[in-house]
């Protein structure tokens, strides 16, 4: 459950500021979808991949796919000056990366991995799609820049590894602090 | 059959615009074969990735890599002003990701994925060399910046993946018309 | 054991050169820890990737990344005028790329990988982690645009995998010599 919303939650957050980074930088249309998924999915590859998941199970959460693209459509909709504001992105960054960075954390403290290994996982789910996209927008990763960012991830991944929650709505509080 | 033509075409295509991507910003003749091979082998790699073959699978593929190796060869020794002239590298992109879109959905097609997957496969086959090229070049991917190469790779893939098409010539002409 | 001495040599070359790379472009501490982890540990990963050794592997390598994380304390506790003068790095990255690309030559000629293969990890596993290093800053990548590092992976990689060596001693040499 807990697990179904933070995914929910970071997936319309990175989505939005995927399309927002290539509306800035003057991609189009396709553009804008391609990074919008591409910062909602990547991270999440990209953490199945170094914890052994078969990366094709990507392919099933269709109703998440669904909703990162009906987000997208409506950030490019938006009129422009709307954007322009949305351009101070950062609070979907920062909400998208505490959501999926205590659900890389979780997840990978489920299937019992090393304490590296969950706090790695935490800081891959939450940062990895945000510096593919900047990575792809030619801007230097935001997570390097500020510090702030990864310190969250790593702090939740620590939290979580050592087992210091163990109920959903301690996972809430953990997600809304961050 | 199919398949093995639009492969052969896809990697002249690609390992092409690689190495004039290469020569263009300067790199040097090592730099010319690297970015060759990953701009013709890049975009299928990470297709099998995400479609769950194994990517161990690339070294049999070994008369392709050995006709990316000619074709960067010739590129790089070319005089300079044809170099300056093969620039306007464009078409070879476009026939290489013409070529390898409807190439990735024909695979994933085959395997019996999603239509979402098919059209996964085909944007990013076709695509995901051209990105890596463009990114190791530090330039902005041009797919990003140029709405009509994906939209081709996202149309062919939804023209296979709803199986329009079944017999061979038809995929020419879908290759042709691209 | 010629493995494992090379691998250490690699690693703290690598994490070493990651962590000055981040200070000079100016990212903070997180940066530094992120982008020599990632210098350090990023070739073997796609090595592992591209030969098929599931890459869930790389979480046995504790001491290793315990060897990283100290290298990477020490560089940011230098005085800033040091840092300065190891910003002339390429020392650490030649280093980093021959032990590595030895290594990744020895290990996938260990696995009767054709000749190609071979070749291919040991320029992956020595440049790999150097070139998402330079993309994640911002920079030229250093392979492409000077020849003797990779050319010299490259050659290590002919040597290992036509089997012209074969005792441990003559690993090091190859090493030392480049």
């Amino acid at each position: 459950m807990a697990w179904d919303v933070l995914n929910v939650i970071g997936t319309i957050a990175f989505a939005m500021s995927g399309a927002v980074v290539a509306l800035e930088v003057k991609y189009d249309i396709i553009g804008a979808y391609v990074l919008g998924l591409i910062t909602a999915f990547g991270g999440g590859a990209i953490r199945n991949l170094f914890t052994g998941i078969p990366i094709i199970d990507l392919w099933q959460q269709s109703s998440l796919f669904i909703v990162a693209f009906i987000t997208i459509s409506i950030v490019i909709l938006l009129p422009n000056n709307s954007v322009a504001l949305l351009t101070k992105w950062s609070i979907f960054d920062s909400i998208g990366l505490s959501a999926f960075s205590v659900q890389g954390a979780m997840y990978a403290h489920s299937i019992d991995l090393p304490l590296f290994a969950v706090v790695f996982s935490a800081a891959i789910t939450g940062a990895g799609g945000g510096i593919i996209r900047d990575v792809l927008a030619q801007k230097r990763p935001i997570v390097l820049r500020q510090d702030v960012y990864l310190l969250w991830a790593v702090f939740a991944g620590f939290i979580i590894g050592l087992d210091f929650l163990s109920k959903s709505y301690q996972f809430y509080i953990l997600f809304i602090i961050t």
